[in-house]
């Protein structure tokens, strides 16, 4: 059973009774960890429209593309066997064409499956040469539309190339194939007392590719930074087939312009990277979790910064989430709240992660024991083993599928100072309300709520409007709107989730004229022809 | 006084005696943190030539550079006041044209000093207009010749842009100018709490905008990782005189080209970085400092491997140095070494930094007293307060000064695998012995040692090469030998120090053809006149 606060500090009147134990939440776990065609199942919007449909006052195919003909096809068998091709084939295409969300649907007729590096070379140089557009694709667990093409371009999918291909138990330095699956590796290095430097929900589709290309940020990267520190090495294929091999696996090297940083977070638009060489930290011998109940948004911000003083070098999460988040996640779990006693405005997900489980306890404790004499917290829970802290965690990691259940979602992944954060969560639903779209309980209305949880330690905010159909009209009333009231924070319109389709036209809120000409050149001298994931990020 | 290791195992039958304490060494601590002009003091060799006449087989004046005309001084006159201006006066501008190994000079006629990123702005137009070669200098504490001219390259400092910006107590986010010294930001960041995530011996002169344009490493890259993780945002003046503004202070930013990462470490070649944005970490409420003799390399290796298990998130620095830095160190600093019951054949360094001293002090003492148990140290020291930790961390940072006193260093900063990182020392030391040159007591050849010491933490290594007198003869024995050496063991010819003028024609051993083909580009791309730093880099 989960241990509560009051246990910490026995003469503390402020807690409230402890109601029963949901020991059983654990063994749920493993239904709701994320992966594509689990998810798409809980939404229940009808068929997803193309998005060349939805979006036709916006985007029009560039007739500069070439359309595939038959021997571009020949072309491509000779490169790799059928079996890796996909042609044609309305239902095995689904999978590629569609992201999610159920938000953005290509209509792409060929998916190509590669093996090796050599052969995304030769494909890529042929398509290069022949102005076929291509969309490289990893896990498609991407939220902005970045890994799903808009039109007919070619998807060059990186899952058959899923291997680890060394590993050094001294130096912690991993090098594998950009398709390998992100729990995959992280098991493995599991085997070698090792840890991957990233965590997030998709864990169990995406790929370490895609991750490196979107610059996922995730769960943990408030203890072991970005991927532009971790990531050591890369080899990439550049557009006109050219392989640049860049797999490195020094700590420290200073040899000349760090190229590699360009690739990391370029979403596919310069090139496709094919293998990652990366610096994983040794595996904590001790975790902890501890999940909290507060009355408001200041209190979480109090508390964040009472824990980064007092938990320091040990704090390897600090989650929060609201209270509608933990609605939807509770009805789509069809699980009574790990805390039991009511209801609050807030909560926080504090995980450590140690080399001495009796220090990380004692320091946790003494956090914990002082913010409820503080009365920061109203009421907490601390688990009390592996699957109390996978139960926990399950709170978090399912709020983005909670927040489809109900048709559809539109994400908004920002980041902006921590004293305002909360505010345009705020903000959002009191414009929603104003337009009357917005009804949380008997589904009259097209919206059910904006939500708001996300990682407090990065000051990144998941804004999620919860639909029941995706429709112009809500767009309309969330953007600019949301793009504005960020940029006038000076925050970013996207802190971890990239550009893709779905933001591009608004990087200016977060960019100036000039970094976006910098960035155009940059596209221009890599992907002349510009076949690499076209219509998106810049 | 310090405390010995064997009050930890007082069982233990395996160290030598306690005989007296160096309780005088803190207090001589503040006379070695290097400063240019101090260290300058300790090189006895007669004067330094010019670097254009040592190399004069290699490189020679690129004649599309512009010489100084008396219009050009008019309009640098017009843009910063006349005392920001150093022109013809030999005595000022030596500072300027030599750097502190005294191995390398230049012959600049002028300085400019400007105090606004608009002025760099305007200087660097004209300069650019006008094909007039300069060179980006900040602290000139560089260790490869980055920082001074090789001819008659103009001069930009950024010392006279030595303001802080602004600090956010909430995010740990600093902004500053370039030109604030390392040391000044740190104490700054004492103040609030902070710690700036860079720590190295050259932080009493070194600059920040230098630091980030070298990509420096340091004595801490162990704990909080490299700039490129750290560094949020850059302001940069490029070579036309257009100011790329990108200060941002967001942990995560996925909008668009990470560019700013082109920059870092870049050694002043794409542009001259006058603005640094970037996360600082809590500061560690404790802090202890090991210093623990070993008998050989193999158990420096044990040594690390069962720190980094047993201490975790609290190492903070794992650095180790041979016998023979030990000895020079000694001499140099006029004082018996610590640890003082005989020599040893290599010595390490640990640093531990966290929030709780308790915790700390446990973790260290149980990690150290299994290490003796095990036998692998054979004697140790543990710092029992401020200044004595100082004392330690004294015996590490003065080896580089060390290293010069006998005249010169020849200096190679190199990442190689764990398990041959020494063996270059040790080949090194055969080479030069073959070739006669060698002689550590008397002084009657030219070259005193080579030793070894860095950063085992981070694969590091250190190999300097002190010396009488700087001559060819010497160089031909250590390069490409050096070099072939370390590529045959897949290492990199910098980890820290960078290119600059010592390793422009070298960077082939650590980058494959199509890695410096694509840098080369990307030096075009901003730098079409090559106007910035020539006659390095690559």
């Amino acid at each position: 059973m989960y241990k509560r606060l009051r246990a910490l500090r026995q003469a503390s009147n402020s807690l409230k009774a402890n109601i029963g134990l949901h020991t059983n939440v654990a063994t749920q776990f493993a239904r709701v960890n994320p992966t594509v065609s689990q998810i798409s199942k809980y939404s229940t919007a009808k068929s997803v429209p193309y998005t060349a449909d939805t979006y036709a006052s916006k985007v029009s195919r560039d007739p500069k593309y070439k359309q595939i003909e038959n021997k571009d096809l020949e072309y491509f068998s000779s490169v790799i066997p059928e079996q890796s091709i996909i042609f044609n084939n309305e239902n095995d295409l689904l999978f590629y064409n569609e992201d999610w969300m159920r938000k953005y649907k290509g209509q792409s007729k060929l998916v190509l499956k590669p093996k090796t590096t050599e052969q995304v070379s030769q494909i890529l140089k042929y398509c290069n040469d022949n102005n076929l557009a291509v969309v490289p694709q990893g896990g498609n667990t991407g939220l902005v539309g970045g890994s799903i093409p808009i039109f007919d371009e070619i998807i060059i999918s990186l899952s058959s190339m899923n291997s680890i291909r060394s590993f050094d138990p001294v130096s912690g330095i991993l090098k594998c194939d950009a398709g390998v699956i992100l729990e995959n590796a992280d098991q493995y290095l599991r085997d070698e007392g090792y840890i991957f430097p990233l965590d997030l929900g998709a864990k169990g589709s995406c790929q370490i590719g895609g991750n490196v290309a979107c610059n996922a940020g995730g769960l943990r990267l408030l203890r072991y930074g970005s991927l532009h520190g971790s990531v050591l090495g890369l080899e990439v294929v550049l557009p006109d087939g050219q392989i640049y091999n860049s797999m490195h696996s020094l700590r420290k090297d200073n040899t000349g312009y760090d190229l590699k940083q360009l690739f990391i977070g370029s979403e596919g638009t310069l090139g496709i990277i094919t293998g990652v060489s990366i610096l994983c930290p040794s595996r904590p011998q001790a975790s902890n979790v501890a999940f909290l109940a507060v009355k408001d948004y200041e209190t979480v911000q109090k508390v964040f910064v009472e824990s980064r003083k007092e938990l320091s070098e040990i704090l390897s999460a600090f989650e929060f989430m609201d209270l509608k988040s933990q609605q939807l996640t509770a009805k789509h779990l069809g699980l009574e709240h790990p805390i039991e006693s009511g209801e609050y405005p807030f909560y926080i997900l504090i995980e450590t992660s140690g080399s001495n489980k009796d220090h990380d306890d004692e320091k946790l404790e003494t956090f914990l024991g002082n913010a409820m004499e503080n009365g920061l917290v109203e009421d907490g829970i601390i688990a009390q083993d592996e699957s109390q802290i996978q139960s926990l965690w399950s709170w978090r990691e399912s709020i983005p599928e909670a927040s489809t259940m109900n048709g559809g979602v539109y994400k908004y992944d920002v980041s902006i100072p921590l004293k305002d954060l909360y505010g345009l969560v705020e903000d959002v639903n009191t414009k929603l309300a104003e337009a009357n779209i917005v009804d949380f309980e008997d589904g009259s209305k097209p919206v059910v709520s904006a939500i708001g949880y996300g990682h407090i330690g990065d000051g990144n905010l998941h804004l999620n409007v919860c639909v029941r159909e995706y429709s112009p009209e809500i767009e309309k009333v969330l953007e600019p709107f949301v793009y504005e009231w960020i940029s006038s924070k000076n925050g970013s319109i996207s802190a971890e989730h990239g550009l893709g389709f779905q933001k591009k036209n608004y990087i200016g809120y977060s960019k100036n004229d000039q970094e976006i000409q910098m960035m155009k050149q940059i596209k221009n001298h890599y992907d002349p022809n510009g076949i690499m994931n076209p219509y998106k990020y810049i």
